[in-house]
């Protein structure tokens, strides 16, 4: 498995580095982003993912997410892959809609033609990435976490629920919690998996909790003034599916922010410390 | 003076705005980026001054500098201007080159023509935006202090070279420090200002102090893995300039760093408390 480096640049007395390599997943090039702290020579250090959201590459966390400072107090590796496969004979959405396709895998890997061929964003970031991440960099795969934002929340929600004995912590910024109940994710999941409601279930995270998977802790924080609040992420379905099941939810409704990276960037030093809290 | 708020959204409890106005001095519009933190209603915080590198506009550093986290905590505002004039009407680098003209402005008010007609930038940020500064947003203007990067590192210590009562604290990240030394300076100052010496030594920090001009303190950090070290940026020639001159320089050279945003991301909060700490 060749990985090529894109880019490196020291910051916070470690390595932000940028990484390309070709996919088995999904049979393209997938470019992703690792931050390595500063950290003795052999050490093995606790990984946490990050999902990014719609229309996003790697590279709106890595330059906007200000996670570097908090990963290097507490020693901890961020990796954040791409969102989708590209580049050519990669199908798009039909209409060129920002909301599918290009930057929307949505974190599943996809039945229906013609993008089965190369969206595997599901099996792309839970097995062939992380084991390339172990290969590759001074990662404790036996301590691995998962955050992410709006779409990427919903990846990290369902792929933690998925998983609860891989990742140690699950957290989101405005995450897509009920996919099969919302717009964005309606358009997803059917024009990704069709209309096998069942594999629905398995990608929906207050389905799966219906369905009875667990998580040891959530933590959430929701912007008050997110346009799309209402209408695609509905934390009230999370906090009720959660309350249900008895999952301790901590949902932070944060007066007056929105859906951008100066929301997220505000809590991320938060998300991390909890995140480092459970890696120990 | 009209001030139209292009973008706002809430950061570490206080506002990251982008704003535009038709400027007097450049003659064209010019869009800048302001945080304030949360205050005090009726409360007059110390301002501090970001100027660019080349090829920025203010939303580099607004996006990738990380400051909004310290600057909260100090309750500092954060003003990052744009580097040059843009529009249509204003003259670029005869060859489109990416060190001169747009995006190049050097802080210095052209004599030149086709420059001169708006390539006004000192006048603009030493003037004509302090007092739009003051007039909008909650700001001290007796508490104010400035900064910046290359380009911009050049522009902070000229200006405040040039102004040793109103910037209380001057610092830089990989400053151009003998413009008249250096190829970029050289092509910038022979395009701006012609062959009058006299003027280009009122632009070069070592000149400067050579000429007798003193501020109190200096503070600037240098990656010592940055590609302009030698060429451009010169850092032992400040070295001598305040050695000779009896100026206090803290010059950090940073073993591993280059002379990107995830080097000035990283010691972006130190400065911050250095600049807060004569601001008090």
């Amino acid at each position: 498995m060749g990985l090529e480096q894109v880019s490196g640049a020291k910051a916070f007395g470690g390595i932000q580095g940028v990484y390309r390599h070709a996919s088995r997943e999904t049979g393209t090039d997938m470019t992703f982003s690792v931050y390595v702290p500063p950290h003795e020579d052999g050490a093995r250090l606790p990984v946490v993912w990050y999902l990014s959201g719609l229309t996003c590459t790697h590279a709106n966390v890595t330059e906007k997410g200000e996670f570097r400072a908090a990963c290097a107090q507490l020693g901890l590796i961020f990796v954040a892959p791409d969102t989708s496969p590209r580049g050519e004979g990669v199908a798009d959405d039909p209409d060129g809609a920002w909301d599918f396709g290009l930057g929307a895998g949505f974190y599943v890997d996809a039945a229906q033609a013609p993008y089965a061929a190369h969206y595997r964003m599901w099996s792309y970031v839970t097995e062939e990435l992380p084991t390339l991440i172990g290969a590759h960099f001074p990662a404790d795969m036996d301590r691995q976490s998962i955050m992410g934002h709006s779409m990427g929340g919903h990846g990290a929600l369902t792929i933690g629920l998925n998983h609860p004995d891989r990742y140690r912590a699950v957290s989101a910024f405005a995450p897509i919690v009920a996919p099969s109940q919302v717009p964005w994710g309606q358009k997803a999941l059917s024009g990704y998996l069709g209309d096998d409601h069942a594999a629905w279930r398995r990608h929906d995270a207050v389905a799966l909790i219906e369905d009875g998977a667990r998580v040891p802790a959530l933590l959430v924080d929701q912007g008050e003034a997110d346009g799309f609040l209402e209408r695609e992420l509905r934390p009230d379905l999370l906090r009720a599916a959660c309350a249900a099941a008895g999952i301790p939810l901590e949902l932070r409704l944060q007066p007056g922010y929105d859906h951008s990276y100066y929301f997220i960037s505000t809590f991320m030093a938060d998300h991390l410390r909890w995140h480092a809290d459970r890696l120990r």
